[in-house]
């Protein structure tokens, strides 16, 4: 196989191993020849999956990923010329997004300590703000914001009539959720996706929870046919099995308590983060070390150009078995073969 | 299962039947959970395609389905305000999204004869007009045009600098195209998608052909991760896989045949469509007998509002055995249910 599939993968933070395979299989089993040939109908896994929230059908909506969830967003809430706070750094696609539907891209930054200032993110919204973006937990910095921070934020946006994201993506591995509050706004718009603890980023399926009217009209700017029928079917089978998804949060906590506590013993600075997935300083250049990780070991890491990330290495955690393989090839390069590349 | 799955379809010109199940098992048994848990890599599905076509990777882009491709052209290509001409009646997903994007869409009426005249279409491209679409063969009315009909339209729209798109997606029933042509010039893109002939309607996958600049700037503006991966490895599957191609190709020549015999042999005025699809003329009204077929015999057709086609329904076409089971279920409706239904 050609691409990342002939590696071990943490650097993109999806989980290394993915769902259990009986239960792949038996979703795998329900499609058919017919199921296939017909287009999408999103409406069941929508009512499971409000049940599932504790929201209602009129508060969900499905996309194809969280990265055609934001597209839609800033499209219908967003004008030209307008501007979007985000955190920097932080998930790529929103500046992305910004370059595509000519927005401007506000960057907040972090702090040298990896943390940010609730204060700076409030200033950057102007009468020109029409979007602000918190991730929380935030990628690839895992810090959090209490409720109370982003109370703050959703007043000050209201003021100015802009809407607020708040990107949930690594929601499970990291339990708090603003969901609830956010119905109460007029302005506030939850994310979700199944990439990530669900474990199903091929398939891509994004969710979008928010009060009816937002919902509605991001109703009306999406495709008719958005998700796919495969994510639909997988989406709703997990929601059946809260078991498989209790197991897969209770495997990546052991797994990332596992390689933070191996990483520490062998002399490491690490930095541990509320999503699947963690910070490592290695002895050597950490670019380096994830170039050699690829080509020595087959393993994906994450590097940064970004002053703030530059000797660091993202690693996505998952069960301690894929912990245990890149501890193994992250020591040998690092403890080894780094030398020879040095030299 | 609930929406249409219940139903025998012919109503969204998808394949009553799909592929084979021999084909679909091989397939769906090669999908993992570590499948499932990578971000889609289309690479592999797109050199393959392009060997399929004769053209190059340069020139192909896969989208999530054809109403994405349709969606990044109009974004990238038409400013607001500026006009899209379709003929009409046409899919509806052309006059969806101008509305959703601001754009004004200029209808291009058809003939009571069913006939459209070039010329109409040709006045109706002005100093304002961005895009031109020419669906070949056009749903729901399956007409076609000529290389040299369309290269009239090509010319007109080039001179006022519009982008033409050429919308195949009932190719393989139809076997001419414009492929080879439109890759002569700058202003054209083919349209395809694997939901009609590929039966793969649930997934999600279209394709765009054009030349190498047409395809840089509509990579701009596509998300990175936009196609699924079960998509795209049923698409390269079905690739490898002609005789399969042929076989639905000969499936559906041969139920198209016998249903248009079959309807004619029961006295109804019958109308062949170069896509997968017809038209028949109940002897009851339309309306009323696509609801008793909905309702009575779980069988879905599409009925129309428009005056051109009012008296008409427009059937689906596929195997012989899925013709069969329409005929069948038409015949007992409009032959005697709809007697007690107007009474």
């Amino acid at each position: 196989m050609q691409g990342r599939y002939g590696y071990c993968r943490y650097d993109l933070n999806e989980n290394p191993e993915g769902l259990p395979q009986k239960f792949v299989k038996e979703v795998l089993s329900e499609i058919t020849p017919e199921f296939l040939a017909i287009y999408p109908e999103p409406d069941r896994f929508l009512r499971k999956y409000a049940a599932h929230l504790g929201t209602a059908y009129k508060n969900v909506l499905a996309t194809n990923g969280s990265d055609m969830a934001i597209r839609y967003i800033l499209e219908t809430f967003a004008e030209q010329g307008k501007e979007v706070v985000t955190v920097s750094p932080s998930f790529e696609m929103y500046r992305v997004n910004c370059s595509i539907l000519g927005l401007v891209h506000i960057p907040v930054s972090y702090e040298e300590d990896f943390t940010i200032k609730i204060e700076k993110i409030i200033d950057a919204i102007s009468e020109n703000t029409d979007i602000v973006v918190l991730l929380n937990p935030n990628n690839p910095i895992g810090n959090v914001y209490t409720a109370e921070e982003i109370k703050t934020v959703v007043d000050r946006a209201a003021g100015v009539g802009a809407i607020v994201i708040i990107d949930e993506a690594y929601h499970y591995f990291y339990p708090e959720t603003f969901l609830k509050d956010a119905l109460q706004y007029d302005n506030v718009i939850i994310l979700r996706t199944f990439s990530k603890l669900f474990s199903l980023a091929a398939c891509r399926l994004g969710t979008v929870i928010s009060n009816p009217d937002i919902i509605r009209y991001l109703k009306k700017a999406k495709l008719t046919f958005d998700v796919n029928s495969i994510a639909l079917l997988f989406g709703e089978r997990i929601l059946e099995h809260p078991e498989i998804i209790q197991e897969m949060i209770r495997e990546e906590a052991e797994g990332k308590q596992y390689i933070l506590e191996a990483l520490a013993e062998n002399g490491y600075e690490c930095r541990s983060c509320k999503g699947n997935f963690i910070f490592v300083k290695p002895k050597h250049p950490a670019s380096e070390v994830g170039a050699l990780l690829a080509v020595k070991k087959r393993v994906l890491v994450h590097s940064y150009s970004n002053p703030l990330l530059k000797d660091y290495l993202r690693i996505s955690t998952g069960s301690r078995k894929a912990m245990e393989t890149f501890l193994r090839a992250f020591l040998e390069v690092d403890q080894r073969e780094a030398v020879h590349y040095d030299s």
